[in-house]
């Protein structure tokens, strides 16, 4: 084999890398795949962390101990965190996305592949502390960005449905209440999907009163699954009590009542701090 | 600004051309982002082109001409397809994953991240050339793999609905018959989600009689929209023959019509040829 050089060898390891955010590469594992010593591989590393670094381009973090190795994370620096869901929030502001009804059409954005990884990835930077088991959304407009937040843990995505599927298995269904209609509600979630004593982040991409967010963990109570974070895209300012607490969004979401009606989103506060 | 090695300049392209794949990137861009003469970066890219191909990471391609400069494509190579599909079909055959009624039980393997990512991008090699401008599928277990397509393939994601939401605004139903249950179903899409004239690419998790994917295709003619191709993770062997022609499929699952059945999936014969 031709000798593979430094230059080589950082781009496929970058690459190799950031395809499985979180997951811990052992140093043998690359030089095996390089044909190179231990000492040159933690040079590589050593120069990668600090590109990774100064670029923005997340962290490179060396994990020491038996189960030792190298690891990538998208981790988003508060400054660029701050100045994409600015855009967004300008992006989604205006006149021109509300709906009869007072909503905001928002499925573009929340099924742009660049949007959802940028959102995930803001999420999952909040969240790696807390290492989730796995990623909880409900069907359907969350499920995007709580795929890429599932990917830059490293962990499944596992999707409650609004009603059992005879492809789903056995299922526990749990009815809840709806926040902002006050309907009673269905939420169904195969008993294969997860397993008790595990630990999950809620995902999802509208909190408005907060009944479905309270639903999924109520649903996840059944299960015996500690819920150690919940995240959103976007609350609306009212009602300002929302049926959970500890959670965070990105985006404020405000509509103003009149006959020309303005939605004016604004970063979450913490976003801001 | 400190001098930036080449070492440092390819591992940071690599991570920024992966990360939004399919997009032209300006040499000029790199040239200001690194501070680097074209010269010098035309032999960057030269170089990284070889590693993404030696290292079986895609390709890099570049593009001539006004609007030209370099993309990356995640171009999955004939053999690591197979290899990788065939992997997918042994963990899904036996009998654990048969559910009464003669169903799979496959929704984790369709939103695992890496599993999704990768079969994304093995449909996306498939469809670069027929350039659709957006990938669409119909909610819910497809979602995942139709994203990661859509992201290899650097298009919006199109998700239609079992029935319109006052947050997509004013849509176009449509009612279709369900091939393997004959019953009337709906699928609902926004009028904002796509545009006249633009060519999809359908993508979802399963294909049984193909009574959904007509449906979608219907729906696509409906907003005068050309459908350049179909591709499924997962097709059932039976009934042979579906309601649609020219697609692709990853898998072909065969379930065994006993008191204890088996479930056996193979790769489909276009990817093993």
């Amino acid at each position: 084999m031709e000798k593979i050089r430094r230059n080589e060898r950082m781009s496929a390891m970058m690459k190799i890398l950031a395809d499985a955010p979180n997951r811990i590469f052992t140093l043998s594992y690359f030089c095996e795949l390089f044909g190179a010593a231990k000492s040159t591989m933690s040079e590589d590393i050593d120069i990668l962390r600090d590109v990774v670094k100064q670029f923005g381009l997340g962290e490179l973090e060396t994990v020491t101990g038996a189960a030792g190795g190298v690891r990538y994370r998208t981790v988003a620096s508060k400054a660029d965190a701050q100045a994409y869901i600015a855009e967004l929030c300008q992006q989604l502001s205006g006149t021109s996305r509300v709906l009869p009804g007072g909503f905001l059409y928002s499925s573009d954005i929340l099924s742009a592949p660049e949007a959802v990884r940028r959102m995930g990835e803001i999420i999952a930077t909040e969240y790696y502390a807390a290492a989730p088991d796995f990623v909880l959304t409900m069907e359907t407009k969350g499920i995007p960005v709580a795929m890429c937040t599932a990917n830059a843990l490293g962990v499944p995505l596992v999707i409650a449905r609004r009603s059992s599927k005879v492809y789903e298995g056995s299922a526990v269904n749990i009815n809840y209440v709806s926040g902002s209609t006050g309907h009673i509600e269905t939420m169904s979630l195969s008993r294969r999907a997860v397993k008790e004593g595990q630990r999950t982040l809620i995902v999802d991409d509208f909190l408005k009163a907060g009944g479905t967010a309270k639903g999924m963990v109520e649903l996840m109570h059944e299960f015996n699954i500690e819920v150690v974070g919940m995240a959103f895209v976007m609350e609306t300012a009212s009602p300002e009590k929302k049926r959970i607490t500890d959670y965070k969004s990105l985006m404020v979401l405000d509509i103003s009542d009149d006959d020309q009606p303005v939605a004016t989103l604004k970063p979450a506060d913490w976003l801001m701090a």
